[in-house]
């Protein structure tokens, strides 16, 4: 049997798929835009690239939302209206007749970093994704953890200040609230950086030419990001944590903060144990985790 | 083989020593002081205990701490300063001739609560000790989760707050800061409440008779109790979460605002699926936990 795996990716704007091996190297990638048309035309056109990869062993898709990893259903996606109850798994299926697996895009991308940036050797282990929100993926003692009811991992919605800004959840003073995209422009706000088009890339732009605002702006994310971390660490003692999503981008501008702020926050021996890191492969991530979830044993 | 089992709870001020059948039921229970004697002379006289108890399958031990639980070793406990690298194991297996666990008491109330709460039935589980500190222990998968180097579930050092109390660890704004015996004194002083000596049990004393400021004091404390819960729940997506610990006596005085307040602060499915109960027995907690964490597959 080929061990060429696929995995598919399906986010709110673009559908990207890859082929990778069993070690998440990418050898092959396809992008398609995630257009308004309905769940069936898209997994249609999906199939068709699935299709012209040729042979591979299994299909792992990662979508945002609610999804039934067992069924390979997906309940409920927030950014995409029309996919309510879809069994994705069944569909593609049906079509390609590769067995297919369906994940939290989360949970995907964790265990792609775990894979690429651990090398499997980092059995406990957190990925943070910073993007328009926060969001997270748990891996415990190399699975994935989803929790009682699937949820587990919303890393973002840890409560940093009761206090706090609102979130988008209803809540104050989430991390995501923080530090989730419309967090950053509002820190920027405050803290009176100017630019034609305010955004998490254009505010790093400028701090990469040395802009002294652009760059206090990050430092604040980073204390905002060293007192959700410094949780985790406190209470999951991980081994490695990895950051993902765009805003990952720019860690380069928030590691040496983060570190000095960490010490402040967590625990001495497991902040030591943890090695924090950026993944390998921002781009790619969510489509390596996808390829590579499938569990051997299923096949 | 006889199916009793003996559980130790080595303390800063009392040692419990239990006899249980594997659902927790206690059958038999001594106390006895934790004198500044050395640690071999202690260890000798949990010895005879453990002898006066007749036939047994197993002993564990656990006590506040740093403990290598794969070798029983304490390396280090804080509240015993004289404890510091005591093979526990080896000593009293040599001295009973009985196979001997130990682990970290927190670890050792989640385990106990997961089996007299919960019934071995929820499988991603939570307990959370109020007392002088705050502390918890993690089940996953029906199995105590420690990290990867042993020192998971300090749910105590969760930042609430960055720029909330100092905590004796060092940062600001901890959940033990906040609702530590000191924390819950602080509140009591804030909120001018006054009894010839104020600790949580007198304030909870008062809030039984009707005092409004006493039972304040207990509404606060549950409000910054939810924000640490909220976000357990978020991130683990348990089963059950139990409280346990002195203070968890006077939870009756906390649950209905803590429930309110986990509104706000945890997404809705899981909160729905979480059960939130106080521990059947908070007194011999400890040590029935002790006396279930050993392996069957050990002996």
């Amino acid at each position: 049997m080929s061990e060429n795996l696929i995995g598919v990716d399906i986010g709110g704007t673009k559908i990207l798929m890859a082929v990778t091996d069993t070690n998440g190297t990418v050898k092959k990638r396809m992008e398609i835009p995630t257009t308004d048309d309905s769940p069936q035309e898209i997994l249609s056109q999906i199939c068709g690239v699935i299709k012209s990869f040729g042979r591979c062993r299994s299909v792992g898709v990662g979508i945002a939302g609610d999804v039934d990893s067992e069924r390979g259903i997906l309940r409920f996606s927030p950014n995409l209206p029309k996919w309510r109850k879809i069994n994705i798994k069944k569909y593609i299926e049906k079509n390609t007749n590769i067995p297919v697996c369906v994940e939290n895009d989360a949970n995907c991308a964790a265990y792609g970093s775990y894979v690429i940036d651990g090398g499997r050797k980092y059995k406990n282990f957190v990925t943070i994704t910073l993007g328009t929100g926060v969001g997270g993926g748990i891996i415990i003692d190399g699975k994935i953890y989803r929790g009682s009811t699937g949820s587990a991992g919303e890393i973002g919605h840890i409560t940093i200040n009761p206090d706090g800004p609102k979130c988008g959840c209803g809540n104050r003073g989430c991390l995501e609230a923080y530090i989730g995209t419309q967090g950053i422009k509002n820190i920027a706000g405050q803290l009176g950086f100017k630019a034609e088009k305010v955004t998490p890339a254009t505010i790093a732009a400028a701090a990469e030419k040395g802009d002294r605002t652009a760059l206090d702006v990050y430092k604040k994310v980073s204390e905002y990001l060293a007192v959700g971390v410094g949780s985790i660490i406190n209470i999951f003692n991980p081994d490695m944590i990895s950051f993902a999503g765009g805003v990952a981008n720019n860690f380069n501008l928030m590691e040496n903060n983060l570190r000095q702020e960490l010490a402040v926050h967590s625990f001495e021996t497991p902040l030591k144990h943890v090695k924090i890191v950026r993944t390998k492969n921002i781009k790619n991530l969510g489509a390596i985790g996808a390829s590579l979830i499938f569990p051997k044993e299923d096949l």
